[in-house]
């Protein structure tokens, strides 16, 4: 049983948190930003964009930047992180990453030390290099934005978009960790392991995508698991109910945490999947050999509302057709 | 006769100017961020990082930012000129631009779209997509970051650091333009041009590239015309000395302009390259086809001085053994 837990709480905290909040924005931005092209395949609403490059293989880009928030409380963290979240990026999409470059402003050498460090960190950890980019030595603000590219057959590519009635949702995380001291919504799974368990945890998600074993992904990101779960039903314009009991997590009581800051983590290694009933063992077998806790947490149903269940009750999150998340798709527009 | 101009006063204004000045501190980046892997052919000290994709092919990435002066004086140029310098750092490199992702970090509404509205025309007008992106819709500052993605066969990518003794520096400037109304140090001549103008300009360093018509090339950026020639020269190990007034140059008197402003300027659309001296008519023919002015203003040395003449005098403006601009190799690192 979850400690302290209610329908109603969760629902509400999930609903109102910050890094759902935020992401209102991305659809008038979209609108904007819209450019048709017959070699992209799929652009915002994903991970990373999809290129195609030639019959076989697709391109990947994406970038992400920190909160400056983070950037203010922890530099090294921000730098670990921006390089972090593209690594994510390209993972939840089945690719390979291959190199990033990143942009920084910063106001002192300090900062410029600490953000750098934390990069070359993450970037030696997950063997993803730092080709490039691009210093303002001398802005008013600290800034650290991250670009990457990754690779991946056509065919190997995961989607959000792509989930289907009667899929299985699968939540994915690695519960090895700890609340990081610089950010309470950060579970920092990663800086404490040693580069091959945090390249093959990566690497499952690029063997899933070959081997065609998932429907859609996510990689779970600021709005948490419920709220990168909600995205993904947003874009594949599906809805679904979860049990919150379900959801993989950690010994919250041991960590003094609080179900409804659990599901609204960043986690340092964490995906949603919708996945095909008779694959669901499968793919729960592959990260637990990575040493990430899996799990089905609910099932993808043909309405557009998320509903999380606990002890018999039942709560609507989100209503995906009157309130999108990132309310791409309120004009008609689809993704790819 | 280039009016009001001296080598000394030329020398000084570009070896002061904030925009080469600000590049000195790459250097101990690069050390910093360095990881060696063998499908990076090449990474810090050029235009855009050329990544190994299969034997034939290479691809390209790049990111650059705004400074924040320019996105506090004009948003939309701001975003306009983020995607333009990114687009002249694959033509740089003699590939082809493909897509791009947009980091936003903006205080208000206002400034979030006219970034925006300047991203989209230059996007529109160049044919390069933006693909993706992340948006902080409510950070204390206003920074614009765009990272590109570009494809090139391996055999047809110009290098920065290919520069050899004997080869004729060639600088290639479209003259047809205006001082931007928002930053004096601007010269834009492609806000007012039909796409395809644009285009076929770009499109240049490409054929430029496959047909091996040059030894090495940068697009002229902030550093300005002479600037850029140093930082050619610092990582090919070369020196060269330069005509002032074989520089191509708008008509100054009309508009008022110093030649040292001209020289610190940053094109629309410029590039600095070396060239055999069979090939200097062909290249700058190739220019001129697109309304560009080019022609050949200097001789590559084994020297490691940049130094200016005019009127038979001759001024040193840059020791690159001493005072390199980016210093990326003080240390005795190479960039491939």
């Amino acid at each position: 049983m979850v400690k302290d837990c209610s329908t109603d709480t969760v629902a509400q905290a999930v609903r109102e948190y910050e890094g759902v909040t935020r992401k209102r924005v991305i659809g008038d931005m979209v609108r904007s930003l819209w450019v048709d092209s017959p070699d992209i395949i799929a652009s915002f609403g994903e991970d990373a964009a999809v290129i195609r490059h030639n019959a076989e293989d697709a391109l990947l880009l994406a970038a992400d930047g920190i909160w400056s928030k983070l950037m203010e409380a922890d530099p090294f963290w921000a730098g670990y992180c921006a390089v972090l979240v593209n690594v994510h990026d390209i993972a939840a999409m089945g690719g390979r990453p291959v190199a990033m470059v990143d942009i920084l402003s910063v106001t002192n050498n300090l900062t410029r030390d600490e953000v750098t460090r934390g990069m070359v960190a993450a970037s030696a950890q997950f063997g993803v290099p730092i080709v490039g980019g691009h210093l303002h030595p001398d802005t008013p603000y600290n800034v650290v934005d991250v670009a990457i590219l990754g690779t991946a057959r056509m065919d190997q590519v995961i989607f959000s978009d792509t989930a289907e009635e009667g899929d299985q949702v699968v939540a994915a995380i690695d519960l090895d960790g700890r609340i990081h001291p610089s950010c309470c919504f950060n579970w920092d799974s990663v800086t404490m392991k040693p580069a091959e368990v945090v390249r093959a945890q990566i690497r499952v998600m690029e063997d899933l995508g070959k081997e065609r074993l998932v429907t859609a992904g996510k990689d779970i990101s600021n709005p948490g698991v419920i709220g990168t779960l909600g995205m993904l039903l947003e874009v594949s314009e599906k809805g679904a109910v979860i049990d919150l009991e379900a959801i993989p997590r950690p010994d919250l009581s041991a960590l003094g945490l609080p179900f409804e800051q659990w599901v609204r983590m960043y986690p340092g290694m964490g995906f949603i999947l919708t996945v095909k009933k008779e694959n669901v063992e499968e793919v729960c077998r592959r990260f637990a050999d990575v040493g990430m806790a899996a799990a089905p947490i609910g099932e993808v149903n043909g309405g557009r509302k998320l509903t999380v269940r606990y002890l018999g009750r039942e709560t609507q999150v989100f209503d995906l057709d009157q309130n999108g998340i990132m309310r791409i798709f309120t004009e008609g527009e689809v993704c790819r």
